[in-house]
């Protein structure tokens, strides 16, 4: 496999195997309540580490881990927003993804957009948080309803977010 | 994406969303009692499903079905032992798995001496069971133990496999 083929075998393992997740945590005692934390991740067992660590040579950023509580697993993460802006999305607006599209295509969005702290705007976070809620199957597997998060920010003084 | 950097797309992301499986089989009340049973198979959540035939397109065999009991997630199979034989293993021979390489090596072997009716006689089907019991992740998912196979062929008389 030349270099070109292997960038494509790697695209295609990610949009297989990867994650573009924005994690909504809940800070309840903090003066910013609702959070949002975008993160792309690679998981594999750990006897897969090597394909890790080739695509962290590939984005020539973040980082390979084991993954909290289950140490046959491993992640490739990258989680810093300025990472993410300069290489991952750059990344995939040319090595386009097939099954991850929709949900890489709203990740981009999201991150552009508390890049450009539109977050602190609370009309705007509302915006972002009903994207948020589109991605991976529309936050079937999230802690926290869209609804319930709609709630608390009508009656919330703060609805900022840390950039 | 050409055709070419397609193929490679697809190559990388079979070996995340693939399985090479050979399932054992108890036919309790059959004459021969242990069955390998080869398959291929790719899965996808239902609204991926473009991509499973796409697969199909590529290899030029298979089908693409609903898995059995859950509507939502679809599957590319392949078990016709000729179309493992013909295609699917010449394939991934030319274009290369690094996280599934160890599986379809063994899967490869297997299906070869299956092909060439090794499993009738009963040392080679024991060496192919051995070999069975190596893949994806030394077959801690399986329902049977590989001691008690091995147990239940010292006192049987017929340790063959159908072809």
């Amino acid at each position: 496999m030349n270099k070109e083929q292997y960038i494509y075998y790697l695209t295609g393992f990610m949009d297989g195997e990867s994650c573009f997740c924005v994690a909504l945590k809940n800070q309840r005692s903090a003066k910013v309540r609702w959070v949002l934390d975008p993160v792309f991740h690679v998981t594999q067992h750990a006897v897969n580490k090597e394909i890790l660590y080739d695509i962290q040579r590939l984005f020539n950023c973040g980082i390979v881990i084991k993954k909290y509580g289950q140490p046959d697993t491993m992640q490739f993460v990258v989680q810093s927003r300025k990472e993410l802006v300069e290489k991952v999305i750059p990344f995939f607006k040319k090595y386009e993804l097939i099954t991850k599209k929709k949900d890489f295509g709203i990740f981009a969005e999201v991150v552009e957009d508390l890049n450009q702290h539109k977050h602190k705007d609370k009309k705007e976070f509302i915006k972002l948080l009903k994207k948020v809620f589109q991605m991976n199957g529309g936050g079937k597997q999230r802690r926290y309803k869209l609804k319930d998060v709609l709630e608390s920010l009508g009656s919330s003084e703060t609805i900022r977010q840390t950039s």
